[in-house]
Parts: C-alpha cells; sequence; structure tokens
C-alpha cells in the first residue's frame, strides 16, 4: 500500500508536479511497482481519506505499507499512528520515503529526532552502494545517477541503522545515509530518502528498482506471525520436549 | 540522579525490602555509587514529589539519570516523559534498571514493546560479559554470580543493542541481553537488567561497580553541547573555510 | 558441499559416533540436508583427499561449502585454505560447524583467535533465537533443547558479529554466542556452535531445519558476480549516464 | 609509535613531500600528536629498520602503532606482521592510515581483500562525522575540509564496521567511509583514510586532532591484560565463589 499525504497534488508548491507524476505522487510510485512486481496488488491511500485510509479492516491485507509526507504531518491523527505502529511491530514492512522522515510514524519507531540538513537546488544526487550483497541494492548500478534532487546532508539524527545500504553524495558537497534498514520488533522498516516533489525521482527505474527491492526485503516472511511479540510468564522447564 | 518510583517502599509487595534497603531501592544505589564515586552528587527522587521531582531546574544539573519503576509506569506523565525524552536527545545519559524495561520513556526511546519472558523464582543469576574491551565491563569479574533474582529470558523485544555488553543465564536455562548499550541523539542509553525489589541485587559488589562503569560511559563528554541534534536549510558551500 | 576433515570416522575417540552416524558426520549432515531440500546437489569432501577433495575444478561448482573439522586443522593445507578463502570472497556461502571455529579458514576470515571455553560433560544445550525475523531461525522453536552436547561458553574471540541469531546455555550456567553471521567480500558465513562428535546433533530435525535455513541464506544471490571485490583507478566522472 | 616504511623519503614518486614534510611522513604525524599529547612519549620505526624496527622489546612498550605504508607492502616480513597480529589481539592499539589499507596487517585482521576505488587528482575532500558522540569526533568541525587529497571511493571491501565515525566525499563525487572502528581480540583498531603522500594532510589542525583522539581511544584500558584471549577448559561450576 502506497500512502501519500496528497497536499502537494491539490495545494501546489511543488514545481511542475503535475508534468511529472499526472497521477500524483502515489501514482508515480504504484506505476513503478506494478512494472517490476506485475503480480502485486497495490492499493493507495491518503490523509483526506476517512481515517487517513488505514482502517484495521484495510491494514489487515497490508503486507508492506510506503508512507510520503511533507507538509502534514502533524495532520496525521495520533490513534492512526498508534495503529500503524502496532501494525509494524506486529510484522508488516514499512518503506519510509524521503520527507517521511519527519512523520510521526518514523519519529515514534526511531526514537530520535530524525532531524537533518536540506537545501533545494536542484542537485545531482549519487546514491553509492555500500552494502553490495544486500538484496535491496540488487540489479541497481553503483552509483545511480539522480541528475536533480534536493539536499538532505548529515548529521541524520537516527538511531545506528541495523544495515546501512546507500550513501549518498550531493554536487555541493554533502552526503547523506540515504538507505538504511532497522527491525522493530516484528517489522523491517527501510528508508529511503530520493524522491522529492519536485523532481521525477520516482520515475527513474533505478529508484523504482530499489524501491522494489525494499517492497520484498521487508515483506513479511510466511512464517511470521501477524501479531505484537508477547512477554509472558513462564513456568521452569516449560520448554522441556 | 536516581529515580524510583517507591510504590515498594511504601505499599509493600517486595519480601524482605525494608530489610534489605532500609533506604529505599534510591538508598542502596545511591549508596553504592557513592562508596565508587566518592566526589559525585548524587540525588533522588521519586514518582510522588511534584513534577515526579524532574522539574526543568532539577533536570538542569543531571549528568546521568537512573531509572527504576515497576509497579506505577502508567502514572508517570506523559509531559514529564517527554521532558526527559528530550532531555536524552540532548545528551543527558539514562540507565534503565531492571523492571525499568516497561516504563515510557525506554519504550519511547526504543520504538519497540520491550516486552519479555520472567519468572520470579529466586533463581541464581550468572551474567557474563561478551564484550571485554567495555568501559562498562571493566574490573567487573566473568561471570558475575547473583544467587538470587528474578528471571527475565528472551525473547526481549529491543531494537539490535549499539553494543551487547552482557548476557545473563539463570538456573531455569534461560538467557537474556542483560547489558545493552544504545544512543539515541547525543544521549547515551544503558539497560542493565539485574535488580529486583525482592532480592539484595543493589548490594553486589560487582553490580554496583556495573552501574558506576556506566555512569561513567553514560556521562556526557566534556564537549557536548546540550541540545537537540538540529536540523537546518545549507547554503551552497556554507562549510568553506 | 559438506567438508569433514574425516579423522575420528577412522582413529575413533568419538564414543558411539558410528552407532549416530553411519555415514560419517558428512554422511549424516547431507541426510538432513536433502531431506529438507530434496533438489539439492550435496557432495562431500575430506581432509584425505586430492587436495583435500577442494581443487578449482570441484569449487567451481560449490554455492555453499560446510566446513567441519576438529583435530587436523593443522593438517590442511594454506594453499587450499587461500583458494577457499578467495572463493568466499568473491561470493561463495561458508557455514563453519562447532569446532572449525578453530579451522583456519575461520580464523583467517575473521582475524582473531576464535578462542572459547569448553567442557565435554553431556550438558543440555538450549538455543534461545534471539533475531526471531531472520531468515535462519525460521520455523524452529524457541527454544532449540538439544538432551546432551559438549559445552562452549563465553569468551569467545570474535568479531562482533554482523547479526547475533542464536545464544546458547548450558546446563552447568555458561552462555554462547551459538549462531552468528558475517559477510566478508561478497561471501555469507554463518557460524552454528552445536554439533559435536560425541553426540547425535546433526540427528536433531531443528538443528537440520537451522542448516538449511543457513544454506538457504548464504547462498549467492542470482545477480552475485562470482570474483573479487575490485579496487579500479576512476576516471572523473565515470560514472555519467 | 609511527610506522612509516619510507619509501617516498628516500626514493621520492611524491611530489613536494619533502617540502611539506621536511621530517618525512613519521615526522610530520609525530610532530602533529606531540604538539596535542605533550606528554606522550612518541617512537618511529621504518621498514629498513632492524625487524622493521618492531622488535619484541621495543613492542613490550608500545601502547598503540600508527602504520603508514604505501610501496612496499610485499616487502614487510610475514614473521613481523604476525608478531603485531598477536600484540594487537592482546590488547595494543593500531592506527592503519590511508593506504596501510592494503598493509598485511591490515588485511590479516579484516580478512577481506581491503580493495577500494582511487583517482589521485588534487580533489577536495570533506570529512562528515556521523557518530557526533564518538571520542574520535570530538572537537573536529563537520566537515573537516581538505583542499587537496587523493580520492578513495566506495565499493571500499571491509567488514561492516564496529562504529562508522567518517563518510568522505570528493570534488568528483565519490564517497568513502573514511573513518571506521573495529575491535579484534583485546584491540582497538581505528581506519583514517586522509593522508596522502602527495599533499599536507598531516600538518592540517583538524587531521592532527582526528590523530590524537583515535590513539586515546585506541590506548588499551588500565585493567587490560595484554596478552592473548584465552580458551580453558572448565570444570563445571568452577565461577562459584
Amino acid at each position: 500500500m502506497v500512502w501519500n499525504e496528497g497536499w502537494h497534488e491539490v495545494h501546489g508548491g511543488a514545481t511542475n508536479l503535475a508534468d511529472y507524476y499526472p497521477g500524483g505522487i502515489h501514482g508515480a510510485i504504484t506505476a513503478g511497482v506494478q512494472k517490476l512486481m506485475p503480480d502485486a496488488v497495490v492499493r493507495t491511500a491518503a490523509l483526506a481519506d476517512p481515517e487517513h485510509g488505514l482502517t484495521d479492516e484495510v491494514l489487515d491485507d497490508v503486507d508492506v505499507l510506503l508512507w510520503w509526507g511533507h507538509r502534514q504531518h502533524a495532520d496525521v491523527d495520533d490513534a492512526i499512528v498508534e495503529r500503524v505502529h502496532q501494525r509494524v511491530l506486529a510484522g508488516m514492512g514499512l518503506l519510509v520515503l524521503h520527507s517521511g522522515h519527519h512523520s510521526k510514524i518514523f519519529k515514534r519507531l526511531m526514537g530520535t529526532t530524525c532531524n537533518l540538513q536540506w537545501r533545494n537546488a536542484a542537485e545531482r544526487e549519487l546514491v553509492w552502494t555500500v552494502a553490495p550483497n544486500h538484496p535491496i541494492s540488487e540489479g541497481v548500478p553503483n552509483p545511480i545517477v539522480i541528475p536533480q534532487q534536493e539536499m538532505y546532508g548529515e548529521q541524520f539524527d537516527i538511531p545506528v541503522p541495523d544495515e546501512l545500504v546507500f550513501i549518498s553524495s550531493f554536487a555541493g558537497g554533502e552526503v547523506f545515509r540515504s538507505g538504511v534498514t532497522y527491525t522493530r520488533g516484528r517489522g523491517r522498516i527501510f528508508y529511503f530518502s530520493p524522491g522529492d516533489q519536485d523532481y521525477p525521482v520516482y520515475n527513474h527505474p533505478d529508484v523504482q528498482r530499489v524501491l522494489v527491492n525494499a517492497i520484498r526485503w521487508a515483506h513479511p516472511a510466511q512464517h511470521t506471525v501477524r501479531e505484537l511479540p508477547a512477554g509472558s510468564k513462564r513456568e521452569p522447564g516449560w520448554f522441556a520436549s
């Protein structure tokens, strides 16, 4: 499921977004996923939907949630954030995209400010693979060349990642940990920074490849029980065969 | 500063606590710290104090906060939790002790349930060092032998630690990651599980040594600016000399 | 491919090995793998084979190598160790089993002594999962109960693992990081300690499941180029599209 | 102790080295260390010295060894490499500098090829801190600006570091994990890439600060027993008090 707050599509503020993404940011992401995973069922949801499109009934069918937000993080209902948080801990995969670094759900999962440095100057971003064996970097060139992007730079206030997959450099000289993985509870989380509303990054075939790789990686395994990790009182020798 | 919810001291429910810890759990911890760090200024605070004893004025002087709680996690005010959270991200050290695994502050920093398995059966706990070079394991025997303790066992639902310092085994056969470190923002966090209200664990000299080592480790460095990691818009070439 | 030095099978020194493993340790491992991966092609090799059964021609077809050795680590030819090392760095998976912790190939990959504490007293080993989402722990109970095993205990002198999957406890109270993963070059490595020559551990269905899970995990991905990670002189802008 | 192979000082091949470093690379490093650690006893050694200046008697007094080499890695005697390796595992600190990435001692400790991408084009290097709380980044600006350096780029074939302290970017767009820590046995290792023979990088005050911070960090703790991590047969209950 691709979640997009949907503000820029309605209110503007993103140069040429309508040209780049006539179906919205969620539409572009969906198209890229479906091109490479034709059998996947991809749904979309938005802030303006009832319960932000994230009812319990809907989430029951979601294996991996992609989260794009920018201007309206504060408008996401705390109860829905709590619900999504519980779902991730119970095994749902989560991809947090670009400015989603400041979303409530990401900050709650990380426990940090998730602050970073930025500059929107249409700079070339190079996305370098530092984990060449990782499933998320499979089949992507090293580096991925993105002609124009917003700069996101260090210090990026996140916990030390479980795995550092990508490091980006920008024409202005900054670097950024642009692809990082975490496990929280039973859920797998991937943060991927390329993808600003001002540039057609989600139309880039290598970016699409990363997203699809990450969806496969974050997808709960067959054996995953979709419930919260439990705590129990244990009798002595409870494990005896 | 040693924070103790202070419930068992008033309401009971902890066998022999008054015998083991005539000055309360906070008193025993304080005594152990002061024995090994005679120059340290140690204060205490409790749930029942105004603002739980954690006013902004008080926290301005706290370098490392030790947190012991068990029965009243839910009674800790969310605004105070938020305040402590911000202080940790700004550089204050935090030691979370034993049943503090379920405290609001620890769960908020970890982003997980922090659930674990348990059994209160006065079992021998052996605390094994797996990071022999770490400052927190300095000068403690391997293993530390604790004659009687509550069992805490895996699965322990925490993020992968930055550093795994101690693994405990219990007479019943369970294992537990009993000493783990994290960095969140500018703050250093150490979780240490030995220390139940039913057994005189904080009188154990090796446990006292671990706490003092951890206080030194978590203490913010001289150069640490005590503020939240900031995000800023950066002009091109802002770093040029 | 299952490599076994093959000493105990010929010279004895392992109580009841002939009863437990009539086809040798390699035979028992092979049977377990084939039961769960009926389509896998499993070969065996031994120290006494020409070039220890590890010629370039043979290794060209090996995706994952399992290594069991105990008494004759010193007799493994350095040139063969070098060859296997290069193969691992080029992408071949490697599972190092039990007393293989002191093999030349493991010590060379780790860079440490790989020393550990031990006691052969037929103790119960409990293998606890601490990475419940990991493909290697998929489908195994928590804990795995092994009625009799040699004790391997901390301090285990290895680098901090990429991932800590299993921690074992023994009846005598010791703990051990019994399942750990590493990546070196393009190759994935898993060390798994259960499996002594004196006890029928490789007949244990949960142990077999772990081995098969680990073979799948260590298998090089489709896209892996089977060559050493290269260093190159790069012209400015070589990555330009 | 600062070890320098000493080739460029004698044979040339490094533009302006005599101007930048009239006392050789080792002299420049020594001067920087002594400026910031006036009480430290700094010795130097070179490939041409008997036993490369690394006799057992000398090493008995070395707490931290800095290693600079470039052209003559192959000429370092394997027995001396073995000796240094054992010393590191027994607790001696090691700083591996710049082209020392291909030294025998570093490759042996890492277990990988340590290959990387490079270009010598006098490019600006920016050294960004990603671990702002780490003692090695204490007191250095973020980024460190080095006007001219050889480019070292990813893929850098090293194990996942224990801690990633610095990431560099170069004017040409490449990135590099330029400051990484490891623990092997009882010894602490820091690899730091800035410092080519063609540019006066070791005269840069921020680079000198990093080296001094790293020497302090890698210095064995007071309690460190300077011997190899041992393996022992353990009797049941050996740890009982």
